[in-house]
């Protein structure tokens, strides 16, 4: 019975590895779309995302059915709760990748801004590198490290402030980049928000190692976005 | 035993409600304060947050408790699994209400477009009325009811779209308006955000009925945001 819930346990950390690879590489693509102008590659998100989704139910399900069957206690439960609540997260940062590419998809031919293209594609680079980090902690299990994760979120907002700054400051100069850097805009709440969900999984790794739920970071501070 | 069990479930039931009306609450206050351009109540809704963090903190712990020491099954468990996933939404509604205060709270004097706000106010009414519905639904775990509402989420993106056009062409003839529609666009994007939770949890009150675990709404439409 033990040797069972062990296997089924580690196929559920495997499973959810996965799943943080494959919105991961949604991501990537979304931007990767985003920055070359590639609709193609856009519609490959949006077609993909489906199979995120479908993850998510599947790792709902097993949670679900270990709980019931199993009826673990203390940290057995713990990392399947974990992985219920985490599973939500990685599924919404690629409903975001979804939305990047549907902003690929809308933009026709407007005048771009190569220089607000590029701050969006170093931020797409932190974010993705925060992801990559974070789903490296969760199979390590490592507080320690998903607690400086966390830290470099203050880094994205930092972008997204310049990104708006330099979005104004273009539509007011040159009223033909408006459609783009409306985009632009939006581009950059998405990977905001991915780096949002990032430190939700970063209280998630700590509460499988610690059993207590933090918040990281606050979103109390009236001048972030 | 089993007494003592029906009455903590009754009180997850009870504290999950409260804090949905603790998020419509806060929905409601921020684009009031939005509309009227009230810094302080901006602040206000801002402050209260920490309360709805602290509540689905107070669920999670609860849920986790109730299935360790109780273990439950089928239909209990299912519960308790719905409350731990649901008010993750709810937590998320909470932060898009601050997003909004934010907004609130970033504009500085500019140029205001009366026509956008009206038709952000209008959006607003009808996301707070699906969610005032979900919370009705959920209470009496009313899974026609949940359906329909999450059909609902369609008139939404229309606001939303709407939202989008208008902006685009005031910021093209009158460049002046450019810093106030940045925020108008923002704001409906929360506001959207709120929507595709609403949906998320009609999925819940589906599953709570059904155990099965449906997607309602696809965000695979390319036309959507």
């Amino acid at each position: 019975m033990r040797r069972l819930f062990e296997d089924e346990l580690n196929e559920l950390h495997t499973r959810f590895s996965e799943m943080g690879m494959m919105v991961n590489e949604a991501i990537y693509k979304s931007v990767k779309a985003f920055v070359n102008h590639d609709k193609a590659l856009a519609r490959e998100v949006i077609s993909e995302d489906q199979k995120i989704n479908k993850r998510e139910v599947d790792l709902e399900k097993r949670s679900f059915e270990m709980i019931a069957l199993q009826q673990p206690v203390t940290t057995d439960l713990r990392v399947i709760v974990t992985v219920m609540k985490a599973s939500s997260d990685l599924e919404r940062m690629g409903d975001h990748a979804v939305s990047i590419a549907k902003s690929t998809i809308r933009v026709k031919g407007e005048t771009r801004v190569p220089e607000i293209e590029k701050v969006i594609a170093d931020m797409a680079a932190a974010v993705k590198e925060m992801v990559d980090q974070v789903l490296d902690a969760y199979v390590r299990e490592d507080a320690d490290r998903a607690r400086e994760i966390a830290e470099e979120d203050h880094g994205i907002n930092t972008f997204s402030k310049e990104i708006y700054q330099r979005c104004i400051q273009i539509m007011q100069e040159e009223p033909e980049t408006i459609v783009g850097a409306m985009d632009y805009m939006l581009v950059s709440s998405y990977l905001e928000r991915i780096g949002d969900y990032v430190t939700n999984i970063c209280e998630w790794i700590l509460y499988l190692r610690t059993g207590k739920l933090l918040e990281l970071n606050s979103n109390a501070r009236e001048d972030d976005f």
